[in-house]
């Protein structure tokens, strides 16, 4: 059963607790939830953590060497400033799948560079919190060779 | 039922058809049949079409306003290039998932700007012929107002 | 009398077809026929042509040298992308007017970049379907080298 | 009857003072008479105004706020360096027509710029003298909300 | 009574502590008990904080929402590169005063950056440890809807 | 008896006369004689002044070279773009406070250059009509030598 | 006998029709007809052909793989602009030589860039119709493995 | 006899009149008699002119044309920002020598570029209140066709 | 005796405990201890720390004030981002040798960038983890005013 | 019987002489040899020089004019740093065929600028030692005015 | 008696010995003489020194410390590419005027940056051969100490 | 007994013979001599040679491949723009260490480039002639393949 861990960064943890009518009404809560009911159905163990600390992401990243068998990462708004994240993940050698709630790429330039992305297997972003599902379904396929569905 | 056009970009024919040591065997035609049956288990109907030509691509889309539920594009190299193929989709406004084999944001600098991103719901990248089964997903579950799976 | 080819690019097909109270009822069909009245009463022969294919675009400037007295172009977003049409007009040496609906200088920056204009005679834009109308009675009096109406 | 402003910048009162044989004979006074013949024939009630000053051209876009219509602008050089004149238009809420004598986009890179053209409902030029008769018409039709000849 | 938080970020721990011929003999200390003091006279509960820490910087503006009514925020270095805390702000939705002490659009362009500025109501900066003291007026007029003194 | 100018640039004489429910009925007369009784109460003779011309607002800072003890400036449009007034400052030697209604960090790039900064003691952004008032308070605490309110 | 597409790109169909007196008299004909007739004195059996369609020239790229032992590519303006070509070249796998009539290093900045060189054996500019003839030979000889005349 | 203007721009009014020892004692005064003296010794009829407004340097360059023989051009900080002046001078015809009492190309950046540069014959820098003299010289040698002392 | 922090930065607590055969077998941990033995054979008191904490590097910058003669410190991917290790540094005012395992300068551009270096005596980079060795020697060499070995 | 110079700069005297397996074994003498004979096979005197020293690249260059009839030129790495150069060549009018053995446009971004090219006839990259044939040819067909092998 | 170095740069030995329709009949001999007679008349003790060799004007310049008084520099092409030649005028340290015979700063931009500039009193250019004539009197004036003509 | 190089390049020469109350009393001569002393006590041959001539620090290197064992290379400002340099250490394969005496990263942006960098083991800035000692420490201990100290 393959392990993996759900890292949240940055201002996630204020998801949908405010502005439902904006925003909506799904929590980080409730998302964790989804990826540990999913993860379950899916056969793998699925451990979730949010931080607002760059460091604490990257001690989480370190931990996870050895220990997890892939990482969902939204590293927030430290996915556009953060080499030190991207260094961490190159270190740790744990496959990471990048997903993002908005798609960044359609909003200010500043947030079209990702510095997880040279060392990530791929990205997800713009499909809000069912990104994370998705993520999850793409580790997984990854880490069994599956190419094609 | 929902109908979806899979809509292929440059080169994309070549896929799979030679070095299937370094690129792997999957071709375009055995990414179109999974799209078809995959549609088809979930109640999608879906139809493929592959051009290296950039104003067929712009045709495509036009002619999938009224016809066409939504688009899964990889446009290609056109993604990096093509004001007219951001404009058609504005234009045109089907839905539209943006895929790519690749994760465009490790390569050339030139591969991470997007003229898709900004009229497009999200983007899938770097997870392979799997991404298009992503992507499918992905349409459907916007169409269906799904958020969490 | 001199001819005129009215010669519109991608996208300018769907004009006024959808979104009527957003972008009002002219169609590109209501465009060339007014240019074709005008041009009619003004003693220009006008020739209309719309196509998505930057390619098309180059035959038809190509096709108009020695069969056509001038040009009025709206090579919509292949006007910020194409040296190739750019090359085609300086090639073909017919007056060309470069016309566009909206006032891209106040849209976007990679709007305000022609590659049509260093090789025009001028530029009209902002003025919706109008432009069209304005840039036929430009290329006539530039033609009979009238400088002030 | 509608009252326009057509006001024009720094350098274009040496107009056509010198070397005909290069710029023509065109003088800044039969332009200005032009315009204010046309516009009577148009039921245009035309003012005319040049200046150098900056200031002077701030000035009077304020003065037009409730007296003028609208305002037919050449700011000249002025132009590509201007963020005052930029707020005054936007201040004035006056609608205005942008018009060069020669295709700025033709030449140097720093003409590319306008600072006017995002407050402006257009921009004409390339086309001499003409284009402050074309600006005029284009201007009273945007008065009267006519969007094709 | 209104709540304000006075929230300082890296180094602003060791201000006024050494070479006081250089800097002044005012110390943190010093400017949180003045802003205290103040505050009170005025009818503010004022709260101090200083933290050297980017995630400990957000914990605290996440943690003023719905206890704080505004925040005088001088986030040092950050603010010139964190958009985790300009994302924060714009998340915590509590009015934030931006304050420095120097005047940063006078030192490197580097620091002529802020990612605080975008989401603040405005900025104080140049005037010294007083920019705190006018930063809490300014909060406090806005919370009371006050224009003009 | 410390004696200030308060000088305002382009545009600020439009302020609060139009659109009252977008810019609120604050005019430039109701914020000069704010101002001038501020000033009054705090033992400040205030001198007012307003013009669109760049060459008067140099003028009016040579001319307090020895007349006034500081200028608060708010050069409107000018700040971004006026080499000649940051030369005027530094020549004139009269301490400076830069004022802006509004947020100019927040609003496009090219706001975010102030020519003004680097000769100003410090700089007041986003408190609108207020701004005035903090900026005579923060000149009046530094001709006072006072650092902490 | 190894076989050779010479291919040209958008608006090489033009050569030498007009304006002999700047131009010259060579035709694409009569440089078509000079490869062919070089090639065959080589033992080089060569086929030609021009088209204004990026999409065109990506399709002939595509079918020169397995059919073709090289290409001589002139691709016009595509060169500078087109992404898309260099990816139909590496993934076609067929040697190509890029050749330009003019040095286009020599000429406006936007024509110093080829998306055609990274992925070409080498570059032959500035030499005229001749050029095609220095591009066949060293095509030939690339494929002969000969590296001094 | 030739005619000479010496036309000074913004700030250099306040030359010599305070810091004595920083700046030295040479006021515009001073400059503008030593330039009337040289003048006549050498026989050219010196004029003096400044003014801080930008529109009242256009309009002497402009009054220059047909009643000056040259122009010895100090525009102080306007030499970096106006293409207006560059403008003027171009339109008006009267040659132009550049002169600076600093070493503009050892100072901020923004000093380094003139819009006078390209339309002025040669530009002196960097020698103080002596460059009028050699400006006055220079010009004198240019309009005698001297081309070696 | 003269006491020294060796402080490092994100990620390097990892080395060299996996990929012995790519990055070899020296661990931080080797590394400090070769520091403290080295010390003490030339007379150094040194203290070591690692964390992946920005603040917490901070934090330690600002204790090293009044208690540690000198710092070696390799701040990673820190180096790269941080202006508030910049101003930790010019703060704390204890004497800093910046190291770096790797040559930075060779690697990515966005490597190249030291945000230390303005304010550290040196730099050593590219020599493994001999640098750290090299550092102390240099750090002491400075305390001891030594210029030349 | 035309006289050429083969000029080659820094770094190409080492050419071949080690690392044959990776390099091959031809060496500047084996150039340089193949270019006389095959010049004296096809009328040209060759005569060949190299030097690592940009001044003596323009001494030869300078000295060639009035002694030779065209130059073949490899500036190696002076190619895109050397302003010097490019005005040796213009100053000499002699004809310049610039040769690079390796495809620059395919190495990194600083080796796409040439110097050489604006003043340069054409430019061969790419073709390792054969294009110093290659570029005989040219110049000799271009001294010949030959237009079409 | 005043001791000056007269030193040119790459390609001015070649001055006015060809093409004396375009360039004139000044040869770099003639300027010398002219130094020469100049210098004497006025009381300078002049040294001519031509060089293509970046490296001889270096070595020229140390030489001229403690042995010449000033040098005029016309470091040709050199002047825009040579730190080298920067840092040896500040080690130097004889007072250096830079002339240049064209308006440098109305040519290509890569020709309006000048190393030389922030290490010399001032700069003259435009004014052909008599700006060597100029630069003499501007650096005997330095050394004397006179202000005004 | 290994051989090394001390390369020193451009203005080095002038080391510490003048103003020796700001650079100090050591020379070029006293930094050879401790490094001739220095590694004859390592067991290291020394030779030193300094040139202010690029292509002499070419063939410098160039001799020194089968001849020396590393070089140790401060290339003075030919660092910042050397491409040739940075090609001869790639040809010759002789480990190089770049030393400067200054902290160049901390001097003005244009020195933060190197192009020795690339191709050098690692870099050794801001110790003054101290440096060299370490650096030739450095070579030696790649040359031995230690590691750590």
């Amino acid at each position: 059963m393959s392990k993996i861990l759900v890292l949240n960064g940055p201002n996630l943890n204020l998801l949908g607790t405010r502005q439902p009518e904006v925003y909506g009404h799904v929590t980080l809560k409730m998302i964790e939830d989804a990826c540990t009911r999913h993860g379950a159905a899916r056969g793998l163990e699925v451990t979730c953590l949010q931080t607002n600390h760059e460091g604490a992401l990257i001690d989480a990243i370190h931990k996870a060497r050895g220990t997890q068998d892939g990482i969902v990462l939204n590293a927030g708004a430290y996915t556009h400033t953060s080499v030190a994240l991207m260094d961490a993940i190159s270190s740790a050698q744990v496959p990471v799948v990048e997903v993002h709630l908005s798609n960044i790429h359609a909003r200010e330039a500043f947030r079209h560079k990702s510095f997880i992305a040279p060392v990530a297997i791929g990205q997800i972003c713009g499909f809000g919190a069912r990104g994370y599902i998705m993520a999850l379904d793409a580790i997984a396929a990854y880490l069994e060779g599956e190419t094609l569905g």
